[in-house]
């Protein structure tokens, strides 16, 4: 009826029939119906683009940005579920407790290297770093000897600053493969000395947290490591103004990070940091992972505050690698458990801070071949396993293992008086370290005849009594967990990648030029600068792959 | 300017000064603008609704809908990286070539039970069928041994088609939990009757393909392993309608699941089908995985083609677990590989179906504690591992092992002859069947000396020269992959989650109501139909617990 009196197509030659006034409130009508309509091309419009920028990134220039990398060198699948069901035990959780961790689960990554199935952690880091295949051994060389440009030192470029973190040697081969090239990962001394801003491109860490002060101190000094004569820690005062640190006393002065005089330099043991399951005990001269990562965290936030660049840091958990090549249960969910909360640390600062910073963590590789059961040789396989035995534990083998050097060098006599050492081992290391009290006789008689292999020998008693399985004292291709704290492209590294997609997500997320860096190394690096003269075809294997 | 001569808000008053063709045109271009606006509302708001979709589900009546669910039984983590490897290996692949599992990767599963931190497959189907942990050997009852409804049981009430697909007996634990209840697993007499429908529920399934012919078949008949009489196939035939088959020829006559007159019962072994790695050379005899998965697919479709209810049907790659238990590298590869193309052909099967489908794929446990590396005794751990020894082996250790018990049935005077028995060994089982040119005397000795476990020898002899590593005949606690299509709430399965969660999401998907039928199983059941009279506490622990 309405559309007798107003056709909806209006029409020139019925114009004059109309009323003028009907006309005006058919034109009001029609521009209202316009400009609501308009109204909701907007809000329909914006809304959407608001959505599809959650989902899938924005292409407008990058906002300021951080970037927190951590890496849980060995942390296979297996160790997941070790540590989840040892925590619900100890804490008397319900079944469904996860580990914060578990919360964050979001993808696995495949992890050969250029020249095998099972990778190092070289290799592994090179991915990481470079975001290439390389050699086992390799620090952020190709596998044609040439160094790749890392995303630490395109950062460093671009005007983000930089931090280093580890619970082991900072110039161990993940922390290196981010902030030097060497043709292999034993070239710690030349490691030491890029790191601190001795390689051709200067200075590219403004914060390294950790271990390893044995390769910075000259070979004249006690504990050190080096080949040569050279004080790393001068040149890095001296020559790179980094303020310098090796004590818990220098880390406490830190103040959680609010004063920390860049580029620092805090190394707080000869090589690696205890244990967490032993640091806890001497936490007055160590401090854990997660306290050196909210350190770090905050001393980068704060000196980035003016900037409108962020910071890149990478946080390893170094030793769960460590735990898994000794072939430790009860080491490894210690150091599992620290992780879990150095990871739960970074999502508060996530959570508190105004800059918008993604966290993506992964493992390099799995160590160990852990299973968490095993079938007793000549027994029916039981389908369980016993984190109570891993509970009664209150120090590593490592720890135990080094209790019996030092006791026997205290008394060399302990060798020939075998029963007596016998009793000392059952009662100081087995009773009272591991909470095993039914050792048999055969089990210390193999730690009495063979003290050098007490380590493996005393991981092999718990791992037994945990029914907790090992394959190997080094490396296994199974794929490995990442985690994110998810949103800003993340959605990339989910599902099953390749090792080296983590490495491309970290440096697209920055959005640095690492070929610049590569093709600036390329002009400036010398061979011997690698490492050379050196006939890399006839290193000897056993270097390569039999390594950490 | 323009706007002086038509203002904004169209004024009555100043209307009688303009001309009368300038309103027309004025009138033309707001509706035309309004016109233009409300349809871009209409594209945005629908492009909003479906993007909206597609990433939360929407609340509308379910539409028609069919899932696929997918058991990999036993295959844990580096199963994958196991077999992806290989698959480089022999087919000369790239490094990133991976398997189609690999591109559907979508979260992993807890697997522990109510009664122990490692699951065996009982209480692993339990919590996919029934959404509910129960104790190892549980088939679909819980820990107050009381039954529990399945999603298959709802299903059918619901008005679903159903099917169970399996590798093994589909008397095994796996398929039992669909469409059965009994107290332990080991109950299969009982199992067989209540899936062809003699439990309290009638028949909940429509389709059987699977191994297991023997606990359908009267102990009076070569081939039975019932402690009864009664004859399943006929009471499934005369009683409940099946149509049977026990042979390829009558798998062939379904054509690809255009003639299959349901409801239908396959039964094409008596107990497992044979490992992949030899069915292939008895594919006259034995259907494969992928092939009974796309015929059962296109039956359910066919049968569901004209109803507004879809299919669910459960398809077990049942022997993953089995190459792990005897721990034969060569032998799980092929099952995965296997499985991997019916997952392939499943995804394709979504593809040219109308009907929205959703495929879910997990497994119910780790078997083997595998180890994609080994350190051999009194060695150096070595960083690889190696395919081509896989890809010598032309049998399993299963078949070999059948192969020698054989040869000595025939004649029992080769166990007195040991040289010569040693000597057949070598030449008929480990280098011509598994590939291995440099078999030890100590090797040999041993299978001789040990000719019942031939099958975990051999096993042995294979995973030492390709490097792989095992920790147990059983199962570990490790958690396991899941995998999807992706879409239609299968957001829910993303991350790390329990394995009833996928229980949870399988009723969810499909809309029913597993509670209801709980309620019934309960009001019906009496203690008899779960396998009692039998005292369960006082059941032998190692029958609840050694177990598949």
């Amino acid at each position: 009826m309405a559309s007798e009196q107003t056709p909806l197509i209006p029409n020139d030659a019925d114009d004059r029939k109309q009323p003028v006034r009907s006309r005006g409130i058919r034109e009001v009508g029609l521009f209202i119906w316009a400009l609501l309509a308009t109204a909701g091309v907007i809000v329909l419009a914006v809304y959407l683009q608001h959505e599809n920028q959650i989902s899938h990134g924005h292409d407008s220039p990058a906002p300021k940005r951080n970037l927190v990398f951590m890496v849980s060198d060995g942390m296979g699948p297996a160790s997941l579920s070790l540590t989840r069901s040892f925590r619900q035990h100890i804490e008397g959780l319900p079944v469904g407790d996860t580990l914060t961790l578990d919360k964050h689960f979001w993808g696995t990554s495949r992890t050969r290297s250029s020249s095998s199935l099972v990778t190092d952690s070289a290799a592994g880091a090179t991915a990481f770093a470079c975001g290439k295949k390389s050699y086992n051994g390799a620090i952020s060389v190709l596998p044609n000897y040439q160094p790749c440009g890392t995303v630490m030192e395109a950062a460093k470029k671009a005007g983000y600053m930089t931090g280093l973190v580890a619970t082991t040697l900072v110039t161990d081969a993940t922390p290196a493969t981010f902030a030097s090239h060497v043709l292999l990962r034993q070239m710690e001394d030349q490691i030491a000395m890029q790191e601190v801003g001795e390689g051709v491109l200067g200075r590219s860490v403004d914060l390294i947290l950790g271990g390893g002060r044995c390769s910075f101190l000259p070979n004249s000094t006690e504990g050190s490591c080096r080949g040569d004569d050279v004080d790393v820690t001068k040149i890095a005062q001296e020559k790179h103004g980094w303020s310098y640190t090796d004590n818990r006393a220098g880390f406490d002065a830190f103040k959680h990070g609010e004063k920390v005089d860049l580029p620092a330099l805090g190394l707080f043991a000869a090589t690696d940091i205890p244990f967490e399951l032993d640091r806890r005990n001497m936490s007055d001269t160590y401090p854990s992972l997660s306290e050196m990562a909210t350190t770090a965290l905050r001393a980068l936030e704060k000196a980035t505050a003016k900037s409108d660049k962020g910071f890149f840091i990478m946080i390893e958990a170094s030793r769960i690698d460590h735990a898994g090549h000794i072939n430790d249960p009860a080491a490894q969910v210690h150091e599992v458990l620290e992780y879990d909360k150095a990871f739960r640390a970074v999502l508060e600062f996530i959570k508190n801070t105004d800059t918008e910073t993604v966290l993506v963590a992964t493992s390099d590789h799995e160590t160990g071949g852990l299973a968490t059961a095993i079938q007793e040789p000549g027994h029916l396989p039981v389908y369980n396993w016993y984190p109570q035995a891993l509970a009664q534990s209150s120090a590593s083998c490592e720890y135990l293992s080094a209790r019996l050097s030092k006791h026997i060098a205290s008394d060399p006599s302990a060798l020939t008086s075998k029963d007596k050492l016998k009793s000392w081992i059952d009662a100081e290391l087995v009773k009272s370290g591991l909470g095993i009290k039914d050792a048999t006789d055969a089990e210390l008689d193999l730690v009495v005849e063979n003290p050098e292999a007490a380590t493996q020998l005393l991981a092999a008693m718990i791992s037994l009594r945990a029914h907790i399985g090992w394959s190997t004292h080094g490396h296994t291709a199974v794929d490995v967990n990442i985690y994110s704290s998810g949103g800003h492209g993340t959605d990339k590294l989910r599902g099953n990648v390749e090792n080296t997609d983590v490495g491309a997500f970290l440096r697209e997320y920055l959005d640095v030029d690492v070929e610049a860096v590569t093709k600036e190394l390329r002009d400036k690096m010398t061979t011997a600068d690698l490492g050379a003269p050196m006939d890399m075809d006839n290193y000897p294997l056993s270097v390569i792959t039999d390594t950490k």
